[in-house]
């Protein structure tokens, strides 16, 4: 008995050129746990420099920024996501989980 | 004013092994429209060696066949889908159609 199986991919792009997927997702959220992004390259197996060209990349397709340094205090130093970046991250997984979900059960009923 | 999109992609797998996707899709279309599997290569820009190996692995996958060859008649050594293999790509259709459909609604309510 062969078991087919739907999958789906969902990504955002602006004016075609590619914004955010899976990939540059994690790099956010790692920076964001990690208040760094040279820990968020080494966590995701990548060169510094290609995290910093992929976070620069978002920031000049959006036209706003999706990073904060820390001036002072006891996180002084630390990069974190700004609140609009926090929720880009939560409306693409909103968006992911709606499409998961539509996928298997849109699935059921044509195969 | 940034105009943020979302893009969404479909495909189907058979014990995670990647089954039917949009290229595979085309190449079976054209297989039907030309009754031959090289002129759907050549008109694909493949090796016809590449597109018997991918129909081959779909049907291995699927363990029913997609192909049949026609035994006599006008249609003598055409090549075309099988009634099942027909009903998959629409079935496919089906899914990417209301997928997109899905990811345009939702992206409008999320971002």
């Amino acid at each position: 008995m062969t078991t087919v199986q739907a999958r789906s991919k969902v990504w955002l792009e602006v004016d075609g050129q590619p914004l955010l997927g899976d990939g540059r997702e994690r790099l956010l959220r790692l920076v964001h746990e990690t208040g760094s992004i040279s820990a968020a390259a080494r966590a995701m197996g990548v060169s510094y420099r290609k995290a910093w060209t992929q976070l620069q990349c978002m920031e000049d397709l959006l036209t706003w920024p999706l990073l904060v340094r820390q001036k002072g205090g006891a996180q002084k130093g630390k990069t974190s996501l700004t609140p609009a970046a926090l929720e880009l991250l939560q409306q693409f997984d909103d968006l992911k989980q709606g499409v998961r979900e539509f996928v298997d059960a849109r699935y059921r009923e044509v195969f």
